[in-house]
């Protein structure tokens, strides 16, 4: 196997823990407003428009715009549906930005200081960086790079979305593993020539998760979380 | 003054010394082919082509380029007026990346750690992402971010590269500031809305260095190294 140089990590779901953050915040405000909804089913709403949002960008018929943008809109849809009504410019902020300040999962922070030691970490995610910079800060993800949607211009699984990000970083495909904790995004990985490795995320999406509990390919890499794949890739 | 969040590197001068780095490996290189050259000369005319090479992107005659392929061209030039002659594939590789192996001043690593506890720290250069990123490997420099010329499409001094810079985090340009051991950079960011801070590199140039030697306008922070700089921000 040649040698691997860099990991490029998926970022919501396999670095972090989306839907407790978003769930977290929504209820601060639902609490203000005096609402009565459920913080989980709103993460899931919301996060259910992001990939028909960025579909209109990969699709071309909207030019590349940045992911906090696509949450804003996406935030006043779901926002109605769940009575939370019109949102003062102060709430939505903070609710835009409540995906700045989602918590690593408990292995996050101290497996990526161990895999750092040999690797160049880079994200490799449809956040954009203010997002990504934020999100480090607060969940302490030591990067490398920021590299993802806004670096390189394409939304994944568009192929030149893992291309671009290898070439960004002077690397042949195969010098760079991809590490997500969703089968699709490595199939796409792997379709454009790098190495693979799947985490286990058995609750990004709740206790009664179906999807991506296991496996689905042969990937270089299977760990059940990053201080796995750390002992994995003998640190 | 509004508060500064992020602090944004020059990093040729400001963060590495490139004459030491250049001229350590061009000097390996000379050795081996049996070529008696001034190793500190060498880097000088080396960098004396970088500007010339930077503009023909800035004035729009040739596409955005990353400083990789500019300075291998640039050390076609160097090596024939040095008796370098023509050369091999494996030693212009080693000479192009001599650029991703630059030594940090003895504070850089230091004072960056301690300024990273408080703002997000972001290279703000010319140099490529590749280069930025290896850089960071070899002399221990903890970005938060890397930004700069690849990520915003535009050369410094060109406005937009600040701008852009700032737009990328989420920041008002007044929410950045600047550091650079060179007065016309931050002449730059200021005009671009920045906060600005001198950082003094006297031997940049070498001992007789007779430029950037003081502070040319009211900066809002002057300082001697990096750690003289995060004691002026209260680190």
């Amino acid at each position: 196997m040649s040698a691997v140089t860099a990991l490029l990590f998926d970022v919501f779901g396999t670095v972090v823990n989306w839907r407790e953050g978003i769930s977290r915040d929504v209820a601060i405000i639902a609490d203000q407003k005096g609402v009565s909804l459920d913080p989980a089913a709103f993460a899931d709403s919301w996060r259910a428009e992001y990939q028909p949002a960025m579909e209109e960008v990969r699709s071309g018929r909207r030019s590349f715009t940045i992911l906090d943008v696509l949450h804003r809109e996406n935030l006043k849809k779901v926002a109605t549906d769940f009575g939370l009504g019109a949102l003062s410019a102060e709430d939505e902020d903070f609710l835009v930005t409540a995906w700045h300040r989602l918590p690593g999962w408990p292995d996050s922070s101290e497996g990526m200081l161990r895999l750092k030691q040999k690797f160049i970490l880079g994200s490799q995610s449809n956040g954009n960086i203010a997002l990504i910079v934020n999100m480090a800060k607060y969940a302490n993800l030591p990067w490398d790079v920021v590299l993802g949607a806004e670096v390189v211009g394409h939304y994944k699984p568009q192929p030149k979305a893992y291309l671009n990000a290898c070439t960004a970083l002077g690397l042949a495909t195969e010098n760079c593993m991809m590490v997500a904790a969703h089968n699709d995004d490595l199939v796409e990985a792997r379709a454009a020539g790098m190495k693979t490795a799947f985490v286990c995320r058995p609750t990004e999406h709740g206790v009664g998760q179906t999807k991506d509990l296991h496996a689905e390919q042969d990937w270089e890499f299977v760990a059940q979380d990053f201080n796995d794949l750390a002992d994995k890739l003998g640190l």
